[in-house]
């Protein structure tokens, strides 16, 4: 297998003389082009790429692309356990959390998949027993609450899961306790939700990987300060996720640990006990594993060669294409489903913090650009908000459309002979089409130039197969993308510096004058 | 006064000069630089521009272009009536609601001022006769919680305000009653927020200018059905605010309705009964009131000639700056309080939907770029997840960070030495250094480019005026560009192609077969 810069592959000089010759979509899209342009995904999921700027002959060139870039292999190679993640040296082994695509992955004759499903297992009975009243709080009181402690991927992806599944579960009976988020080191942010909660009740999960995150432990201390002032022992109210070799690991001040690995990035933890313990404790055990079988279904798909079989690659080369081709350096994430309100923030850490690199997977600069600015918000909301821009605007910005059949909750109202989510779905269908086909006006203010290219994810219902389907299709399409840029998505140096002068600061010690006063305009001095 | 395209002016010519010359903020941030480079603003914050690429000579070019395009005249034009949104052909008068700047505005007779000092005092006394108990629901009970149904510009300022305060107002002991939203189509948002709110005891605000909004009307009849199975009286648990002319007005399904008038756009609302209704139930008139206060004496500075003294006219033409000739396309809004966590929302429709227009003032075609891309999440949490693509991505993107000494709270924990808000602020005053001077260092992986500038808003704590000042600023700044990109920053065209095309889709005759096709994959058929 070959890892070559992507300037360096035959394909990069072939696809610049084909961008050059501008296919219109926007006057070929019709009711047959829309037919053909769709992959089926797994759990009933579909991928529809009419109203992106490819045609058939660009189809073929992101064929050899991905073959000349050699992706599927690479995939494998990954998932069988290969050192992908280079910089820090490690494996990456997200995938295994949620089903066994490639060989075992034996390491000084550790199977690791058995330690993913054995921490599985563990947390899911202890999930269990938290609703069968096994464990209750100091008082006696059965807990009602759980809030999970942590930052970045032990905040993001978790939260904008929970958000996800609620109204569903809610409604489906499925519905075990409330769950709640602290993570931002500003004290009001503690604050604020300690306040608003009954304690005696609160079962607190404190996520950190390396138990050194400066912000999880600040926010420890606040909830554990807090417990004891109401009388509390706060080691019957939380549990930890952690690595085994972190000092949070086999400790007494938690009720249990569970375990997590250096294989696991954390823009990648959801799948494992990061977001497993959380969602089981709010919904039940049952509802993560059919979120995990949602996820692996879309992993095997993922493997298949013929990009028009497969959605992650299609969408990862589409997205190269714009990025590399036309020349459009953002992406919008927009979820008709409010349930999928916080997805959008999840999707904008998993690809920006992968593939916001400059330096390919061997350390050495490379001479394109990769990965986009990713950021959106839900429709019909953002209609009324950054669309103008969108429709507009000087720029052409390339959009992610997600939307179901149903809503989750099946509550809805008649208005104008319609249901709300006839009229969710009309919009969608709708914005596609106004994206791409535009408007002529007299009046130029009037005026829709169109040519604004968007795909579609479409489904019946957001259940939770369909979101581990659809977290899974993301994290493998920024996957795919790292690959054909030959960078390494699954280190963060660059989150570094940040944390050096951040201690300079703290400790004192500025070492360089400007820290020192933008220090004393912000009151730390 | 003269409006003239941007690239007819003479400036437009000599900063592509300037541009190349590539001053080196890099090299020069040091603790003179950092003290130099301060504008004061409004109600104790200040901005601090020493981390943007803009060295003295592109102060005075930059004075050129504000002079030369007569940025601070066409405010006051504004501020006096002229018909500023051309488009529409109507006077835009926003800070009105704030404070008297210019001459009084009078049409046909009638000062526009009394007309909305007349409903702030209404809606102020509506808000205290609640708090007096002087107004209670069906059965009999106090209200205990305010829900607003609105989209758009009737949603996102005043929850993003309302969580700006919420924390502010329940410590001050200030807090009133508790707000919720209702906005999206999606019929989840409603149906949760219903089910998860006490029916009895809730005041809804009704709020669409046209009262003819679709998702608003939909949200309505929702509400009211719910209300109604209830065994509650509607119109005993609702006010509108709305037009003069609209059908909503005057209407005896409500228990009041306030006002406001074409004149105030709905991203510009949050100054009026749109965001004071809301304000005022949940925190009191008063609060409102000095929020009010704050952004009056911002759009007082705002008229100040000198840049270095004029911060929203300043951020402004370093955004243009940016723009057009360092040739960014983006924007980020960083702000380091988890009270400001939807601000950002907030400010990507103010700024994307007011500047992302390709046709003058007059409708003619434009060959430079206008707005921006904005987005962003609070600090410290994009630290741990986008901020690896900011600090070594392929892309450079204009950050801008707002920050405070102190927390609104005042609940906070030491831990290592140091409370969580020396903390937050340790952290942005790093990320600043770390995105001005990166690092250097023999593992290419390990290397932080720098030169990626930033400005920052600073002050002691996050209070209604300083609010007031935060939001008038932005405000004031993207007026300002606009002007100066020779834009109507105030109609929004863009959004009506997409309502036509979904009429067409609810009424079954769709006139395209792709927009038939979509239709069907997504259900509505």
């Amino acid at each position: 297998m070959q890892y070559l810069n992507f300037d360096k592959t035959s394909i990069y000089k072939k696809l610049p003389e084909h961008a050059r010759k501008t296919f219109s979509f926007k006057n070929s899209l019709d009711a047959k082009r829309v037919e053909n342009c769709i992959v089926p995904m797994a759990a009933g999921l579909k991928y529809s790429w009419a109203a992106k700027a490819v045609d058939d002959e660009c189809v073929k060139l992101l064929q050899e692309l991905a073959d000349e870039t050699e992706l599927t292999a690479k995939y494998k190679a990954l998932l069988n356990g290969e050192m992908m993640n280079t910089g820090e040296k490690r494996k990456v082994l997200h995938h295994l959390l949620r089903g066994e695509q490639g060989q075992p992955v034996i390491e000084n004759g550790k199977n690791i998949g058995d330690f993913y499903r054995k921490e599985l297992s563990r947390f899911c009975d202890f999930a269990k027993a938290v609703h069968d009243n096994k464990y209750k709080g100091t008082t006696g009181k059965p807990f009602s609450t759980v809030i999970q402690i942590g930052i970045g991927g032990s905040d993001l992806g978790p939260r904008a899961l929970y958000l996800a599944l609620d109204n569903w579960a809610e409604t489906g009976g499925k519905k075990k306790l409330s769950a709640k988020f602290i993570s931002n080191v500003d004290p009001d942010d503690a604050s604020q939700i300690i306040s608003s909660s009954p304690l005696d009740q609160c079962l607190f999960i404190l996520v950190s990987k390396s138990g050194t995150t400066q912000e999880t432990l600040a926010n420890e201390l606040f909830v554990k300060d807090k417990l004891a002032k109401a009388g509390l022992d706060p080691s019957k109210h939380m549990i930890a996720v952690t690595s085994e070799t972190s000092p949070l690991a086999r400790n007494s001040a938690y009720l249990d640990s569970f375990y997590i690995d250096d294989y696991i990035g954390g823009r990648y933890s959801s799948s494992s006990a990061v977001g497993g313990c959380v969602l089981s404790l709010a919904f039940g055990p049952d509802v993560f594993r059919e979120f995990l079988a949602g996820a692996a279904e879309a992993d095997k798909l993922a493997l298949e060669k013929d990009i028009k079989k497969n959605a992650a690659l299609l969408d990862a080369l589409i997205g190269v294409w714009e990025r590399n081709f036309l020349k459009l350096p953002y992406t919008a994430v927009l979820p008709y489903s409010q349930a999928l309100s916080r997805f959008p923030a999840h999707l904008q850490q998993m690809d920006m913090e992968s593939n916001g690199k400059r330096v390919s997977r061997d350390g050495e600069p490379i001479n394109y650009e990769t990965g986009p600015v990713i950021f959106g918000e839900p429709g019909t909301n953002g209609q009324h908000s950054f669309y103008q821009l969108l429709h507009q605007g000087t720029s052409v910005i390339p959009l992610q459309f997600i939307g179901f059949t149903e809503s989750q909750r099946g509550d809805d109202v008649t208005v104008d002979n319609s249901i709300s989510q006839k009229k969710l779905a009309a919009n969608l269908a709708a914005q596609i089409v106004a994206f791409a086909k535009g408007q002529e006006s007299g009046d130029r203010n009037k005026e829709f130039p169109g040519g604004r290219p968007s795909s579609l994810i479409y489904g019946k219902r957001l259940t939770p197969s369909v979101l581990g389907n659809l977290l899974a299709h993301y994290e493998n399409k920024v996957m795919f993308q790292g690959f054909v840029w030959n960078v390494n998505s699954f280190d963060q140096e660059g989150v570094q510096l940040g944390k050096i002068l951040t201690k300079k600061v703290l400790s004192g010690n500025y070492g360089d004058s400007a820290l020192e006063a933008y220090s004393k305009l912000l009151g730390v001095i």
